[in-house]
């Protein structure tokens, strides 16, 4: 069966996934571009940049890691942009531009379903009201053989931990404090004995890769 | 002037440094012996027990810079044993029999001061209702020139933390879940930015040792 991944997924040290005041302008809020700035380096994420060069070091090995062997990928809805409630502003089509990375279909989940959105460059957002459960149901047919992405933000990630629905969690450990934000590991006690395998290592740039997969 | 250091703090993944549930069988709580399995293989331990042998890596590296030039430890009173409130059984001497491994004045934070004990082998427990301020003053007093250790736990290491007051934070960083105990980075926002030298490693044990220092 297909697997469900997690990868690249940043945390500070103190557990914060993202910061607190998410706006247009700060995706991350008052983290801004603290917790992912070892992926910026790589040649994973510079080719996504369009450009030639980029680190190949243990960072990248991981960036390079989240693409391959995915069908779709999963969001929560505060991933796909800073409005709450019902959509104000229709013409919102996410971060990231009209080529977005993700290439594949992509599972929205809110409360407030619309229409979808197709994009170029493969990717069509799909906006469902559902459970985890419900959610990897419809990925998984989408996906076919692929393997289905869980991309975030914290809360999505931590209900897909918390369902015992992910078989692969990638977390890079940032050594800042954030101190407010959303807190991923909140209601997880004993999460590690749900993985056979848990590997650590320190990457010169300063951040700790932690895998745990089964 | 002498420095203020931490050594050995072992953490969680989701940041407790303790588990819940204290007794005097359980000094960590629900967290058991799971916090600090990485400690027991080392040489240096071995040797506190009198027995040779035992590993030389990284992790006894960490382990055996936590001894030398150190004059006083400091730790808060649920370091030194289970009780609450006012003492009940002033025959408790801490959970480390007639031979402490401190070897030094040791400062116990208490709101219940009680006379001092002295033990074999050098360590002397003195009881002291005092702020992180006032017990470093006392605490620099009886080391000379030598330096200050805070032993734990967590709130003890969180308060001196929030003072400002630490200027060597050697961190251990354990892929588990505790879920639930005594945290230790609650209110510390941003506070890596104090530090002028943040290093990173990975122990094949499995634990991530980080260094904070200035």
């Amino acid at each position: 069966m297909s697997r469900v991944r997690v990868h690249n997924f940043s945390i500070s040290l103190d557990g914060y996934a993202t910061g607190e005041g998410q706006t247009e302008e700060a995706p991350f809020g008052h983290a801004g571009h603290r917790l992912h700035e070892w992926f910026f380096p790589t040649r994973t994420f510079q080719s996504m940049l369009g450009k030639s060069g980029g680190s190949t070091g243990v960072d990248d090995a991981f960036a390079a890691a989240t693409e391959p062997g995915i069908g779709v990928e999963i969001m929560g809805r505060n991933k796909f942009g800073p409005q709450r409630g019902a959509w104000q502003d229709e013409e919102w089509k996410g971060w990231w531009g009209p080529n977005p990375p993700f290439h594949t279909p992509v599972f929205v989940l809110t409360h407030h379903p619309r229409p979808s959105i197709e994009m170029e460059g493969g990717t069509t957002f799909h906006f469902i009201d559902a459970s985890p459960e419900e959610a990897l149901r419809h990925a998984r047919e989408a996906a076919g053989d692929l393997d289905v992405r869980i991309g975030g933000g914290p809360r999505t990630v931590r209900e897909f931990l918390a369902g015992d629905l992910i078989d692969h969690l990638h977390v890079v450990i940032v050594p800042i404090l954030l101190g407010r934000g959303e807190r991923v590991w909140d209601g997880l006690e004993g999460l590690e004995q749900r993985f056979t395998s848990v590997e650590t290592v320190a990457s010169p740039s300063g951040v700790t890769h932690v895998t745990y997969s089964r």
